[in-house]
């Protein structure tokens, strides 16, 4: 392992003992001063940011993801609210899960605690630097984030008004920690600091991901990617589905939990498909259609793998379908496993709906996009996992953490 | 991916499905017709591992792994009655774990549901493949198993007597899958197998643990290693810490709960140090000390990496220390996070290392021997896990399975 890995993987095992030490009430505090820290070191935040997004522009970086990259006074009171927020949020921390008593009389808590060190890897979204932080220190545990290389000077700066706070509250600036080296050796071998890390989370875009699949050794969190369908039923209320679909296909294209495929019975599709395309064609939303939804509307014929692929764009793909077996083979052939939603009337084929679609979260009658840590209840989140090991969903706080047993004995020996 | 892997992914998903469906009752049907059909084809099956043992003992198979590998009328009836242990055990598939309505209207339950497909890679016990099959069953998943070269005989008999009795009991033979080849790239392969397999879990030694950590890209669940310690304070009442001691080192040595290492307080080196040294020399232990100890017993040397040992024999390493802090940080440093034990009368003390020791069990005086699904009262066990993310120590039934959101409205769309 490089030195600097080695040192940074030693500090993050010293500070996650403090900081899983540390009370709800010294966490707050130490949450809130970062907060304000952010505003009163604006200034020095917007220079750095200032030379990311003017090297940015220099190589030619779209404009996408320079308004990504970018930060105003606004986004670093966003960020500050974030943290407020989660402030307010309950600390999952010594929440005591399950107790019993053996007939032995050993007495076993499961107890809630934190995993240790939180390692993130993500693109160039300075505000993430703030928000992981946030969740990741509230739930007890010590971050390493590493952050696209492009951002490098912003998450540099947030990431030193972050530790002057922590420090003038008390507790170990080592509770963040940063890998700035932008070589990408040194990315790989940081996911394979098992010894060190003890869960690797990857924010941002597909192609992230799998290279944090392929390569970690630490266990990961997938997060992020959504193939989310809508099925429309033979007993759908049209009142209901069109206005959903047009929700989850428009509201915002670019997120996970955005609808990317249309499931159409085909005992609905001539009531459904022209109104629907109607509405579509004002957003600017292309149509991919196979045979039998072209018969019906004018659009693109639909390719196999239009049926896989997430756009994050204003384009939907169509499917027609002789009945929900059908539509449930289909869903759970091309879903990421993220969000999907059934449009019916019909109370049987929503339940099975429910239980046969493999998915984080599956909708009836409602709009792929609630997928989200506020919409549930939850707060802030880092990410929305699609795999079934550990967390499933939205991943507030309580999905930051671990649980140990702790066993109280009066001398128990086993017979 | 090679061609079979590709076909037995292809019918672990569709029977996936099938076995997800199946209520507690169909389930445990099946399983007790299983336990009935492994006692009705034992000859079958020993006829089998007979082959299997001879290719061992022609290898010259050492007398342990010779003793793991053969199947006896008694070890065949003992895997019946683990299966019907399984039976009795309550079906975790269905819970509902949380239910919350939120301001829009949306009622969003939160409910346990299978993993869908495991894999379970093992060494060659036999029996692994009956006590797989059954918790995996029981918890709604297919499983996709490999088992070590040297077994494949005893395991394919095993599994074909499994898939004739569920054949016979309506359910499809597919809900147990196995990888024959004995080729270690397919093994590699079936690592990757991310498309098909929801989570992987190695059972075996340390090298297949690495092994699989390294080379997999579906989520593991790493199992097994224990370096366990058992601290004696200073206020430890040594009427229980030698009998504990004595339990925890040599009840059963080659156990993943069994205790490696003794951390003295050295203000109790005196009195304690003597009289269990006597004590484990009648069982044959040997004791690596470090020269505080090796003043006051006769014992060998420790060197550094004795601490670092899961020696799994009759051998023990002994480490004296100044006070609490010192033994915390000693296992901390050298444990694997699987089970830890201190002795002592002050509660403070006690409390302190049950929150700042890092590992999935934690004692106050108790044997390390007790971390097992059976001592929990959690029923058969497909492991003890040593990593933080998903399931911790012992995993029963509950921790095969995963959860998912359901999600109902009415036409509620985002604003």
């Amino acid at each position: 392992m490089v030195k600097s890995l080695e040192e940074l993987g030693q500090k993050a095992a010293r500070a996650k003992y403090e900081v899983q030490r540390l009370g709800t009430e010294e966490k707050n505090k130490a949450l809130a001063a970062v907060a304000e820290n952010l505003t009163a070191r604006q200034d020095m935040i917007l220079a750095a940011n200032a030379i990311d997004v003017k090297n940015g522009e220099d190589k030619g970086m779209s404009s996408g993801l320079l308004d990504r990259l970018k930060l105003t006074e606004d986004r670093i009171a966003g960020m500050a609210e974030g943290l407020m927020q989660i402030v307010k949020l309950p600390d999952p921390i010594g929440e005591v899960l399950e107790t019993f008593q053996r007939p032995n009389g050993l007495f076993i808590e499961k107890k809630r605690v934190p995993m240790g060190v939180i390692g993130i890897i993500y693109e160039s979204r300075p505000n993430v630097t703030a928000d992981a932080f946030g969740l990741c220190f509230k739930s007890g545990n010590a971050v390493i984030l590493k952050g696209g290389s492009d951002a490098i000077h912003s998450n540099k700066a947030i990431m030193d008004v972050i530790r002057e706070a922590l420090e003038n509250s008390g507790v170990t600036p080592d509770a963040i920690l940063m890998i700035e080296a932008v070589d990408r050796t040194v990315t790989q071998e940081f996911m394979r600091m098992k010894e060190y890390v003890d869960v690797l989370i990857p924010r941002g875009g597909a192609g992230l991901i799998r290279s944090v699949v392929e390569n970690s050794t630490i266990p990961v969190i997938e997060t992020g990617t959504g193939n989310c369908h809508i099925y429309v039923d033979e007993s759908a209320d049209l009142e209901k589905a069109i206005p959903i679909i047009i929700n989850a296909k428009t509201q915002r294209v670019g997120v996970c939990n955005a609808c990317e495929s249309l499931v159409v019975h085909k005992a609905v599709k001539e009531k459904l498909l022209p109104a629907l395309a109607e509405k579509l064609m004002e957003k600017n939303v292309e149509i991919r259609g196979d045979e039998q939804v072209q018969q019906v509307i004018d659009c693109i014929p639909a390719a196999e793998e239009d049926y896989g692929t997430e756009y994050l764009d204003y384009i939907i793909s169509m499917k027609t379908v002789s009945g929900l077996d059908e539509a449930i083979a289909h869903i759970n052939k091309y879903n990421t496993k993220h969000s999907e939603a059934i449009i019916t009337e019909n109370a049987e084929n929503a339940e099975r709906f429910l239980n046969e679609v493999d998915a984080a979260c599956v909708y009836v009658n409602a709009s792929t996009r609630f997928t989200d840590g506020f919409e549930f209840g939850f707060g802030a989140e880092i990410g929305i996992s699609t795999q079934k090991l550990h967390a499933r969903g939205p991943m507030g706080l309580r999905e930051l953490t671990s649980y140990k047993y702790t066993i109280k004995g009066n001398g128990q020996i086993r017979g």
